[in-house]
């Protein structure tokens, strides 16, 4: 049926095609079309011309097939007209708004491959918009997590980014270090020219040293805010755990019932544990309800237990729950705490709190705080609250309220700050020793290559491609 | 969070807002604002001034919050403006095109909320469309009917009625009925002025009763397709059964392989069995693999086996698999087919026909006829299907390839459509009977109410109500 294109590549101009939205049972589904003759081509199946069309307007009508010879209505649509460079892409484009459901949509896709269109790669329309200057790799990059943000807070952080928070903090940072290359630079070509070899001070001296150091700074600072970011990306892994009947199910869904809405769901598989997405804080923590725990002791199930001892070993934070009913520590939760009372990311919980008058004392294990809870009733949920987002807080560093002004949002601008931040220390160190301007120019010049890189200025084809692939198609 | 409004009501111009995409991990997500005022009131959180903005114009900007008194960007978007009477609904109204993901798409919501939009009722913008005149009933239906359209075939079908090919076959027939009407009622004013009462012929012979008898025609015709509408729309439900190891899931997986394809999922919710939906010559078929029924015999789980029957019993197309490799048919089969013969919901099926020779003897079983299939090898498949089709045309009276000019999509539809036969039939009863014209006309009047009901010509807000609060959210 899809007579697909394994052949094309990233970087032509072929009139490509894309599901911008979900189809599902929804009112509309949206298909994006862009590329050279991409009008025509719609139009070509459309009951109105759409040659004359102006850019960005809308234009209501029928897409039809070509039946036995004979016009069939497929669907009653509007169509978004728009003329390079106006557009997302910055090639002319239409964006086709059919009836929702399974069906239609598809339909209308159908008879657009047949008028000519090519079903477009991952990330294709942003690696166009970006080929054509509409954006840098900073904002291409801010699209994909904004459509993947998990939390309002991540997607207000990556807004930043697409508003040129980054990519501005980026250039002026290259600025700076281009000033101090040219100023090294200019010296350089009198040095060689006009002043002789062992004119010692004039050839070692870095003009702006100052200004490069200020630079150092501010990509150190850039690097750091990744360990933030990165959180407010992916999120955290919090597992519950303790003895059968301490409570687990419980206060999963206490946890779950506070008004910290679910932001994603678990596709349905086979597995043996609970997990949903909260947000805490603006931080998406997986909660983990380690259902293979429960059976630990009797240890028939051993894949499950080995399971659930593994994604204890994985979690950034562990919530261990003790039975509040039972008014005493069982020995083996002793024995348990003592193993883990110096592991910071362990929360040791008195559940149960309704029940007992009040949770043994603290001296029984030594070092161990305990926080009183009742996933029944509700009571000490909220400092259970607070105890989990200072132990994120300790985790990542993560102060509270802490904002960037400009922040990196993926690991490859990380990466790249980190790595011109090493040729730049490297060329702070050569000055600071008075080494010839000569050794120090060239680590400059990487410096502000590898800046370049974060915004796209520098860019290699197969860096490029990697990069967009990784995006969702008809972003 | 949302300050929602249960007073609201289907009918007033209050600007209202709804997500008309599915919300997830797509490229974009749009929202649809309709109403009085909305094109002012989306401009109040947008960065250009849209209050003079044309109709059907896209434009480019960002939605912004206003957070502790000064501006935050919340997404960057399109926005297409519509200007009344040229909308879906007729109203004013803006599309908002936003960033996809769990997160961009709420965050405007939050913020066109707090400028003063509603959420809409299910069905509220098709509701204002229909109370605008911008369609009639059956166009608002058939909008429902693509949205839900469970296969091509299902699609193609409500599009015709959403072409119009239902509401000119109601107006045309009430046309008629309108005619023969105004026959009888000049008539009859002629008769209480100017005839006798004895004067028998004049009174009692309705003119144009030919045309009433055509009319009738078409009315049956209308109402007899919807039992093969109400297949396509809502499919049927085919159970494969049989004794445990006879191959039952192979074959509901060569079912599902072959290039007819899935075209919506069932939440993974626990059941007992195994169900998907597959496309059979465009009829919705509801395939169930009764993984309860294996354990028929040593009646274990006897609320899986009780489920597993009940689902026989309703199914409107038995697949009974016989073990192949058995070389003969089991005496427990044969107790379940003996049962069974005269029930033509069930085609009997020799599986395994890759590792025997031969069915046996068909006279072990008078009257029993079996396909012979291999799931694993897909041998027979195609006989298979084709014995499910026609037993498929059998339940349903559908004729291969038949088509209606004109069709109901609606139980709804069918009921009036119904009822205004019933009407008309009564009438032409007593037109044949020569009774007198004054108990004729209320009778065709009656007729013409309910066609007019059918396109919503005649309709009380009660009506109305009822039938647009089953519609989604956003349509």
């Amino acid at each position: 049926m899809t007579s697909d294109n394994p052949k094309r590549h990233y970087g032509d101009e072929s009139p490509i095609l894309a599901f911008a939205t979900v189809p599902g049972n929804s009112a509309l589904t949206l298909i994006r079309c862009s590329g050279k003759g991409s009008i025509e081509l719609v139009s070509s199946v459309f009951s109105a011309d759409l040659k004359n069309a102006q850019g960005n307007t809308i234009i209501h009508g029928w897409i039809s097939n070509n039946r036995n010879g004979k016009a069939e209505k497929i669907d009653e649509v509007l169509v978004s007209v728009f003329r390079a460079p106006k557009s997302y892409t910055g090639e002319d484009g239409a964006d086709i708004c059919c009836h929702g459901g399974a069906s239609a949509g598809k339909a209308v896709m159908d008879v657009l491959k047949n008028a000519g269109f090519y079903e477009a790669l991952p990330g294709e329309y942003t690696f166009r918009a970006f080929m054509n200057g509409k954006i840098d790799l900073t904002k291409s990059e801010s699209v994909m997590e904004i459509v993947s943000a998990k939390t309002e807070t991540g997607r207000r952080h990556a807004i930043m980014r697409l508003s040129g928070s980054l990519q501005n903090e980026i250039n002026e940072i290259k600025n700076i270090l281009v000033q101090v290359l040219a100023g090294a630079e200019i010296y350089l070509d009198y040095s060689d020219d006009e002043v002789s070899a062992d004119d010692d001070e004039a050839a070692g001296k870095l003009p702006n040293i100052n200004m490069a150091v200020d630079a150092l700074k501010r990509l150190k600072k850039l690097s750091a805010s990744w360990q933030i970011e990165r959180v407010y990306q992916e999120g955290i892994t919090l597992v519950i755990a303790g003895r059968p009947n301490a409570g687990k199910s419980s206060l999963f869904n206490a946890l779950l019932k506070e008004d910290r809405s679910i932001v994603t769901e678990i596709p349905g598989t086979t597995r043996d544990w609970i997990e949903a997405w909260v947000n805490i804080e603006g931080i998406p923590v997986r909660l983990i309800d380690t259902a293979g725990l429960r059976d630990c002791e009797d240890s028939v199930e051993k894949i499950g237990i080995d399971r659930s001892l593994k994604l204890l070993d994985e979690a950034e934070l562990v919530l261990y729950l003790l039975d509040g009913a039972l008014e005493e520590i069982t020995s083996e939760d002793k024995i348990f705490i003592d193993k883990q009372i110096t592991d910071k990311r362990y929360i040791f919980i008195w559940n149960k709190a309704d029940r007992c008058q009040s949770p043994p004392n603290n001296k029984e294990i030594p070092g161990m705080s305990l926080i009183c809870v009742s996933a029944k009733t509700g009571d000490g949920i909220n400092e259970l609250y607070t105890a989990i987002t200072s132990a994120i807080s300790r985790q990542t560093s993560l102060q509270s309220g802490e904002t960037f002004a400009a922040a990196v949002g993926t690991e490859r601008q990380k990466n790249l700050a980190d790595a011109a931040s090493r040729a730049l220390e490297e060329a702070l160190t050569l000055a600071e020793k008075e080494e010839p301007l000569d050794l120090i120019a060239p680590l400059l010049r990487d410096a502000i290559n590898l800046l370049g890189e974060i915004t796209g200025e520098v860019s290699t084809a197969d860096i490029l491609e990697e990069m967009f692939s990784r995006f969702c198609v008809g972003k």
